[in-house]
């Protein structure tokens, strides 16, 4: 097959397949009920008058809502369209089908309810003021899809300003899938991972997260080179500097990166490096093939734009690649979020977690990458587990749990084994659900089947 | 037995109970999948890179996002726990799990999917504009347990400022099972409706709308005398004036009821009258028996305060009512808002309405009545159908969306008979997969049973 050619025949039927099914079910997810309804009496202690028993106790101790209501697994997936997957600036209408889909993936694979709220505000201090507003009822905030600069004000003021968990999956998501995927791209090459040599190229809300995150495991500053669209960052980036307010991150990375303040662009600063994160334009052809050529021996490429990579993995390897990995589950090592927030929020929840520090982030990804060399299967093309794992989101939420509880962010105290236990349990039983309502119909098969 | 020794260990019995399964179930609700999920596969569908095609098609057309999202079956019950039950101010996090029983309530009795959001401000305008926020991910807004003045003006602005049905229950639901009850309770004494005269004791935001939507289905204002805790009200009600930008409904009444301006209370008001509507202070005592020996023969008693009725029914009877309904479920006549707001927001999604117009919610209280009268089920002791009997939501969805045609506030055109037909076939299919999750043990039976 020439794969060039079969690609978009493939997207071709994805796309109408996708459009039809969407209208077919109207909804990814719905409601369904949590405890017994027994027969209509239940209503009344569902309902009133039983239920004033439970809400008198949490008007006294409002920390019994974990105990008497949803909160404890609940979070809301928030977005206001304003950066949608590779769309852009769609609106809250047109990305509820993206938020929906998160929430479809945040209960199959974590077993956690997530409800998508689409936001009519571009204002950040709106969006800060709503969600804010939304707290009582949830245990968790999964920010998505926000453009930048206007994501990190808002992500770093809810962090500060909440008592739950915060975490806006495009930065804390992808940065921590990319930090396990590179953990064991290192061992498969046999090079020490806080040695790597590592060019990031686009500097992004995704990227900027990465580059903290890989410093934060173990990554030498001095051993990463950020590129933006105008080049190399380093000390005397003025554009960025005057700035810095807005993109703090981004000019602290100009300060502490690129040891050997390095000028230029992506060419210049892939010379000799081991690794490279491109998180950028959507290729083919943004990374020439050269450019890899020039990198050090036994090459690690993460081509990860979406919809397609920017340079196709056989290109790569072509130019010397010794792994390659990108965002699509059509070729090997894919690097997709989809890995890391289901079981990072089932740990957060299941430990009623006040915040997701850095270093629960860093847990997530070194149990992602850990159970990947657990299970013997590290090999070029297989560098991380695929979600067909259940138990790799059982593994992380254990890791991030225990880590919280160690951080001392946690409200309640469980060992690593009752996590990981208790994890596994409730996302088999979502898999059971699913089975069930399509065998039994209250899910139709999709039409044609 | 005797009832007064046998209520309070009934009370106490369900308290003890209601908070075990509070604790035990830790929520009512969850996410459930609403599409197929064959395998990990089909995430390329409902997330990334499918989803990419509905995203864009509604970026064109923003009303496409009822054909391809959950919008068009998802609703928010929100309240801010100002007014919770009859429990007063206990805050957000302590009215979460009556939110959450409203939720369960919806879906199951109206296969309505219904989030509980109790927000975490006492702002009225801080309120509307997060309710305002939400708007693109929902098809209506039930509002909840919101402290009157402030639920007025919120109410109020939402139903002008946005464009998806909102919704008082504690208003509008109240006063429609209200005025359904009240229209067959004339049919069983043998009075015509439109001659009633009706006493209303409590002029909260309940009892004001239930003034308001007797009037729109057919009572003569004239006929009808409020009482408040002041006494009747009437155009010299000077104290009410002082307060007529806060209170318009009550100012209206205080110019448009009590046709022979009676001063004095609810003794005087009762003079004669043939049915009292008592939303007011809990009892035993609030309304006295002597005050109901003096209504006209057959009189109609409606005492409604939660937990315990304004006067026992037994009580009320030996003073000469003949018909006598209460908001508990252990008394015959229940008048229970549940018996309209699943139904009415099943029938209003149904057609995507714009709007929950008063002539809907007439609409909806008479299917309702009708429902009743047509299963021959009418007499002292029924003037209301039960929860139980699903026809019932079914009849008032129906109702609703076709009225809702009729006043061009619906999207979609149906006819009575689809309407009928769809809503009871999802109605069915909530209690199928309820049986289904707690015979698989996926809902696990209640401690010891």
């Amino acid at each position: 097959m020439d794969p060039k050619k079969e690609l978009p025949n493939k997207v071709d039927e994805l796309s109408q397949e996708a459009l039809t099914l969407h209208a077919y079910y109207r909804g990814k997810i719905q409601i369904a009920p949590r405890c017994a309804v027994r027969n209509i009496d239940d209503f009344s202690i569902w309902y009133t008058p039983g239920v004033a028993v439970p809400c008198r106790a949490i008007e006294k101790d409002k920390s019994l809502v974990y105990d008497y209501t949803l909160k404890g697994n609940t979070i809301a997936v928030v977005s206001n369209g304003t950066r949608v997957l590779g769309l852009g600036n769609i609106g809250p209408e047109a990305g509820l089908p993206v938020m929906e889909g998160k929430a479809l993936l945040f209960k199959y694979l974590g077993g956690v309810d997530a409800v998508p709220i689409c936001l009519d505000t571009t204002d950040p201090d709106e969006f800060i003021q709503t969600v804010k507003c939304l707290q009582p009822s949830f245990g968790g905030i999964n920010l998505e899809d926000i453009e930048q600069p206007k994501c990190f004000y808002i992500l770093d003021r809810l962090r500060q300003e909440m008592s739950i968990p915060v975490w806006h999956d495009d930065q804390q998501g992808t940065a921590a899938v990319t930090v396990a995927g590179m953990i064991n791209a290192a061992k498969v090459v046999g090079k020490k991972f806080s040695d790597l040599n590592i060019v990031l190229i686009g500097a992004g809300a995704a990227n900027t997260c990465v580059a903290k995150m890989l410093i934060t495991a173990g990554a030498q500053p001095e051993n990463l080179i950020m590129v933006d669209s105008k080049g190399t960052l380093h000390k005397d980036r003025a554009d960025i500097e005057a700035k810095k307010e807005e993109y703090k991150e981004k000019w602290k990375l100009c300060l502490t990166t690129n040891g050997c303040q390095i000028k230029g662009g992506a060419a210049e600063a892939l010379q000799g490096a081991d690794a490279v994160v491109a998180l950028s334009k959507p290729g083919p052809g943004t990374i020439p093939a050269d450019w890899i050529k020039n990198m050090a021996a036994d090459a690690i490429v993460f081509a990860c734009a979406n919809p397609t990579p920017e340079i196709w993995p056989w290109e790569a390897k072509q130019a010397g690649a010794k792994i390659v990995a990108t965002g699509r589950s059509d070729f090997p090592n894919q690097v997709n979020n989809s890995l890391i927030f289901p079981g990072l929020f089932r740990g957060a929840l299941d430990v009623r977690a006040q915040a997701i520090t850095d270093d629960m982030c860093i847990a997530a990804a070194k149990a992602l990458a850990g159970y990947a060399e657990a299970q013997g299967i590290l090999s070029e093309d297989s560098i991380l587990p695929t979600m067909d794992e259940l138990d790799v989101f059982a593994a992380v939420a254990a890791a991030v749990g225990t880590k919280a509880i160690e951080q001392k962010v946690a409200r309640i105290n469980r060992s690593y084994d009752e996590l990981f236990a208790q994890a596994k349990t409730i996302i088999e039983q979502v898999r059971t659900l699913t089975d069930l309502m399509m065998h039994q119909q209250l899910i139709p098969q999709p039409p044609g089947d």
